[in-house]
């Protein structure tokens, strides 16, 4: 492909999409030609790249002829139907959605973590659920180091992990409030503003969560470590941007704190703030708009005697979302 | 004492001394004197109780002859110079600082947990940190009926913990930015509106804050538990009132997610809000003013074979700050 890529955004104008069409620019994504679809109340719309409108497509997959790659950041239900059909029109599908996750055929990224496993694809690689992504990140050094046994997650994460209408409904929630009026929870089942939300996805008879069990799920998958026990916990919290995980971890091979802080350094993508005398720990308003996952609170557990706690920010609609994906992409394209 | 008890509120005009002075309204705590303390700045203020109007003394040992409790909710520093002082003058301390909680001779009391301990006092009893109090309530009943053997609790903390200059910051930063204005950081290290801090109080060597670490020992002394393992991460989040926490535990035996739901149902002062299907557990915004303990999310471990998960809220400027130290003078009356 000398002369560049055709890329279709699938779910263009959802935060995830809009965000893909920014980290295309950004890193200069080689795009000869990009096709933006959406559900069908957007069609005919226009978003913007590299400062031109591109016009909303209806989604249907005879308007794939030619696409190379494309990004899906649609639904679950809606990536089953079409990411196949996309794939028989010859072009390999990015997913962001749940749909294809767990498929033993898909392989499930984090390119920093597996990038060998992007070699096995039949035509459809799977981009990881945003919290997992934000644990998995330093689990991986840990994990190579000292092999983990046991992860106890529990998740403090942003409005934006639900989308375009989570982050309105925190906005407006916030506005009401500010304006002395009672306040009508919108989008999420309660009121977000100065709230917790300690459910996030459906629940199962178990009493987990969808999102707990992604959590679960998805970081065996990416390790490669079927038998990693994990304890999760989701839960919404009133912030923006960055999603946060309190991590509580046992590895075969006891791993100091400050081997910890070394390994985490060393790892791409992975940066350490953690300076307490100086109140330097990862928040969601410094970490916001960066591409990293930041990693601080690091400290050996007192609980056992190879455990170790940290804590763990990313701007999940950038690094998740949408630079994931296109690294995956990146990735395809080098292959 | 006959016709009533004399009692004394140190720091009458901060949050938690407000606090018990409605407290002591709402449980008709049979009051025949009352004299109100504060710092230097607040003295000729006035407070109100039973809707008269008290006038606010300065804080001098001399002050307390004739009183037979006196609540403390000032500072620690103050709390470890006057407490003596208000004991010697003979009355009874009941104190909400962090001066006293530790110390051997001083029990430190839940009153549905260790009612027993309060006989044995030298004029002094403490009221744990209010992270504790919420975390601790629940893990009681499982600690009598299995035995824990480790607690990973990760709290949410409402601003409220920090008292009233807690509550005008999240305040003031969220207005400033419904009006469109920069957010400038007020009485936290750091932005607390749409944000989250995880540090609470000072930082020791060792990484662990000396919140953290007040979960840890005041939960085994609580508990008579002194073995108990413990691993504490304390998180400051942009909620007004009432604190969350998310507990992993594991018991020496079994004990099933039904059975907990019951032993938490039984334990006064708990509450069970536990049915996913109708999108119903605990929450800040709906257990603001209660004065229970509310637990939900209730499932056996993925990651352990005798292990919980479980969630906890509660109104810890109510129930914490306020309504235990109340409690705790009434079992003073009682014995």
């Amino acid at each position: 492909m000398p002369t560049g890529v055709s890329i279709a955004v699938v779910g263009a104008t959802g935060a995830a999409g809009q965000m893909t069409l920014r980290i295309l620019e950004e890193r200069k994504f080689p795009v000869r030609e990009l096709r933006c679809f959406a559900s069908e109340r957007s069609v005919g719309k226009t978003v913007t790249f590299q400062g031109e409108a591109v016009r909303v497509q209806r989604l249907e997959a005879s308007a794939f002829d030619g696409v190379d790659i494309a990004f899906c950041s649609a639904g679950t239900a809606q990536s089953k139907e079409y990411a196949p059909q996309i794939v028989r029109a010859g072009a390999i599908v990015v997913d962001k959605s749940n749909a294809w996750r767990m498929d033993p055929k898909v392989p499930l990224i984090v390119p920093e973590i597996n990038a060998h496993a992007a070699r096995r694809h039949e035509g459809i690689l799977a981009s990881p659920n945003c919290t997992t992504i934000v644990a998995v990140m330093p689990l991986k050094p840990l994990h190579d180091a000292g092999r983990l046994r046991r992860v106890v997650a529990t998740s403090y994460q942003a409005v934006s992990g639900a989308g375009v209408q989570g982050i309105d409904a925190l906005r407006e929630e916030t506005l009401a409030w500010a304006r002395g009026e009672a306040i009508t929870p919108r989008h999420f089942a309660h009121q977000i503003a100065f709230n917790l939300i300690p459910a996030i996805d459906r629940f199962g008879d178990d009493g987990y969560t969808g999102e707990e069990l992604k959590l679960v799920n998805e970081t065996r998958k990416i390790l490669e470590a079927p038998e990693l026990l994990v304890a999760p916990t989701t839960v919404r919290v009133p912030v923006f941007t960055c999603h946060s995980v309190a991590v509580n971890v046992e590895t075969e091979d006891k791993i100091t704190a400050s081997r910890a802080r070394d390994l985490f350094a060393r790892f791409p993508g992975l940066r350490v703030w953690d300076e307490p005398a100086e109140q330097r720990y990862p928040m969601p308003v410094h970490v916001e708009g960066q591409d990293d996952c930041f990693v601080g609170r690091v400290r050996e557990d007192l609980s056992h005697p190879r455990g170790l706690n940290f804590w763990v920010v990313a701007d999940q609609l950038k690094k998740e979302a949408a630079t994931n994906a296109v690294q995956i992409a990146e990735l395809v394209l080098q292959s």
